[in-house]
């Protein structure tokens, strides 16, 4: 149950097959730092290319292929007082009949004010100058090395995870990844101060944190997609375009996970999810889009557990 | 102010230009009931084929295209004590690769208790006999009638409204619907006790209902998408395939109701939905899938109604 | 087998259960007139409001819900010597990305040479002056009233026909509909002189013909989506969204087709398509894309017609 | 202008940055083998994991990232007398709603007959027992590294080429890929005997094959998806989901082709596209959908070419 202290040197901008740069047990906890996803530190300085680079890969003694691997937020502390977005609102996600009628894509900075737990653009026009919105952070983008010995770019994602962008993958919230090369390899990153669902600015408010996270192997548990856990939801999230698809996907392996957890036939566990099922449109930006089916935690889902029923 | 009772004689399967069956006026309230989505009432007589026959058209005196038409459902009692269900999942919400494997859809059939605020399967198995859902009733088809003399099949919906089925439209709930025809044409039916997102089993718990509702007319507000509010939320809905295509007029729409009724332009109005925005899928079954774009109410939001700024 | 001449006098801009203009029999063809998208005669005069008036309907005596109406473009004449496209390229075709940097979309004018068989700009700059294009007529928007009493603006498609906008829907074609209405009830109209695969710039070179149809009625097909012949090919047509959506249709259309006129099994069948299907992105335009199925006829294909087994 | 004889002792299962099995020159060609997508060669052996094993990295003297890099397909020859198939058709390009109905997906054996051209199942059922398909030899995967140093599952597709399963990918045709690291980095495998639009099957019929490629460099190019010629047809392909999208990137890329080679603005080369593109739908199995924008070759295309204006 080590607390580790890492200071990265070196990033990754793909998540696969790369060596380690710490080697961690299940049960440790590790304390490190994310660049934001245009590679900027806590000083402003550029410490490597943009697009989402990586802290990592961390190696989970024992994790092999097959294996659930969780990680645990435990806490995202904003180590600098600034962020950015984009604005206006990204391309994909509004009608293409006006796009011609918008102004062109620009950068725009945010003061980020911890103590206060608030977030606010640097500069804004008068009429928005009260515009206020709570602090919120969740990591972006971060995953477990994919099958086959693939090396996939961390503007994207999939089944290891990867650029998800999920709002609720905060401080408090458990990932199960499917485990697919020796060790897991975990990678973690762009994280955001706040944002909105689906990433619809392209961007939530963009900085680099402190960040703790807590590992927990978990052997032979074949999950297809990710799963997650808050306080109060259970969540699986899946990747795929359009939107239709990772909903799919998603929605697929929470029936699996209902029937496996609950002891349920899918005709039983469709009635469960007919009636209480919640979606979440985490990121409709990136190149692969993500859907998160949810349950409110409650009665009927007390048997399940990211930790299976072993 | 009148407040109408009105008993259905006849039905409609389309949403379009037909005779009214009864002439209100803005400011009035109506009391009427609805068939379940199979045309069944609340003796379980079959009354209209099946296919969400509707209650209506209510002619609104004065209504106009270019006008919203404000629906409040005031009130929805569910007239019988049973509704019924399909299950497994609807196809089209799972992954096509394991469809093969799943029992043939069959209706199932639940109890529904009014005064104790619950939805259960009527002959459960042993092992799920503890599962009970909320009542929370909601209107799964409603609108008026579409533009260019059009008469659509209340299987699918579009800018008239029609079959959106999202959990929201319950009791409480405003909508403004954009008027195409003289007098709006207000079409209600297809009730369900309770649904979750994405009405992905194809069924909420369907049954009838007693129904009051009120309309308020708002001259030349031009909607684009129907518009609505809730006690905490105000929202757009919008309809296409795939999911992509509603969200996106979804958010076009409340892009442009931001910087209309907030007096904003394009890029502080990205500001406020890449940070605040809300999503939900309100149905992902029907012909026309629906998506919701929500925000809270807040202080940023204050100076937004469905009333316009007139 | 009467020769029908029939000058329309009044147009539709839906295709539903409307008063017939004609009534004929099957074996029947009619000769008349159809006016472009824009509502435009021969002499350029608007006859009626923009948005693909037809011309129509035709009622068939004897055509029930459950026949096919086949119906044979004998011929098309271009009856003016100009016609119309929009450009640049419609924004549902392009990356979203690149959208903000084309100009406005704007009609432009082509002259029709139907003696030398062209169609070219009428006014080119210098560089594009040797630009022509083969004249190859077809009509964009055709077919029956749809099922249910609905009737469907004709700025979009179905199991019905309508804005279908496919390129080998011209002289020699045979079309076979579904009827869904009493005496069927044909439309036709929005032809083009000239289109490329989907429709792409949003129109073909609209323009107002003569056109000369032959319909022929055969009881009792069932078909599920319109079936087509021409001199050199077999195909189903099927409209939806995305472009996935209606390939799947026509797919399991055309699947079926075989199963029924060979007598083979789903195996079988998948075995012709996998090695020999084609697909037409026919329009990716409208509010429903379309996309054809095709078989060129062979050796294979003999036992196939649009007239069944009967 | 060396030919290479290579006889691959290794082979890949994904497309990157890996060590190359031989450096070759711009204008070299190279003769060898392909394994079936399977991983078994001539003679029936199994040399590596299933899913697409690539033979190579070639090495390009000289390629670097911007510039094109042109793949000739001279010959392919298969070198065994069976392929095999799965059927029936994949889920993904049916109706969901009958899926239930069909039976498992198996495989099946076809027999190869090269002299008589010749492709016909191993053990028809006698309904069907004159079936026969013309061999048309494919290559259903090829492509170079990608950018960002990413190892990509030869499952899928990218800007970088990989499983694109495009019939017209055959002898004769030229494919111009975008080069992302130092000396291009091709592979090559997964042929087919025969295969209609779509690899709807989810296969073609696969088989092992001697291959015959050529290269040449072309400096600093800059394309954004792969360019390609045949005898009578200028091309982009492009890839993502749903079809709409590789259609949006292949139109997009062969809209600024046009302007590049032809000296025309967006307004004119749309004029071209509008009347004359044709699509294809190269695959629609894979997790990438491609798609292929096509002109014929005419006079007004004369100015084209894959190798650029320079």
């Amino acid at each position: 149950m080590t607390r580790h202290h890492f200071q990265p040197t070196q990033y990754a901008n793909v998540i696969g097959t790369l060596p380690a740069v710490l080697e961690i047990a299940s049960g440790d906890s590790v304390v490190t730092t994310t660049l934001d996803a245009a590679g900027t530190d806590h000083d402003g300085a550029q410490k490597a290319p943009r697009g989402n680079p990586m802290t990592g890969p961390f190696f989970v003694t024992g994790a092999e292929p097959g294996d659930a691997l969780l990680v645990t937020i435990e806490r995202m502390t904003p180590n600098r007082a600034t962020g950015w977005t984009y604005s206006p609102l990204a391309p994909g996600v509004l009608d293409p009949a006006i796009l011609a009628e918008l102004p062109k894509r620009e950068r725009h900075e945010w003061a980020i004010d911890a103590k206060a737990g608030t977030v606010k653009l640097l500069d804004p026009s008068p009429r928005i100058r009260d515009w206020s919105f709570p602090l919120a952070p969740m990591l972006g983008c971060f995953g477990v090395a994919p099958e086959r010995g693939q090396a996939i770019s961390t503007a994207t994602s999939g089944a290891h995870g990867g650029n998800m962008d999920y709002r609720l993958f905060g401080p408090g919230a458990t990932v199960a990844f499917p485990v697919q090369a020796e060790g897991g390899l975990f990678f973690l990153g762009d994280g955001h101060a706040c944002q909105g669902d689906g990433e619809i600015a392209g961007t939530g408010v963009e900085t680099s944190f402190e960040v703790e996270f807590r590992v927990e192997l978990r052997k032979r548990q074949r999950l297809l997609w990710p799963r997650g856990e808050t306080q109060t939801e259970l969540l699986v999230i899946a990747a795929g375009r359009p939107l239709d698809q990772p909903l799919q996907f998603a929605t697929t392996e929470m029936l699996r996970w209902i029937g496996e957890d609950l002891g349920v036939d899918a005709v039983e566990a469709s009635h469960l999810l007919g009636q209480a099922v919640r979606y979440d449109v985490a990121n409709v930006f990136n190149p692969a889009y993500c859907v998160a089916c949810r349950l409110e935690k409650s009665a009927i889902t007390q048997g399940m557990s990211l930790r299976g029923k072993g």
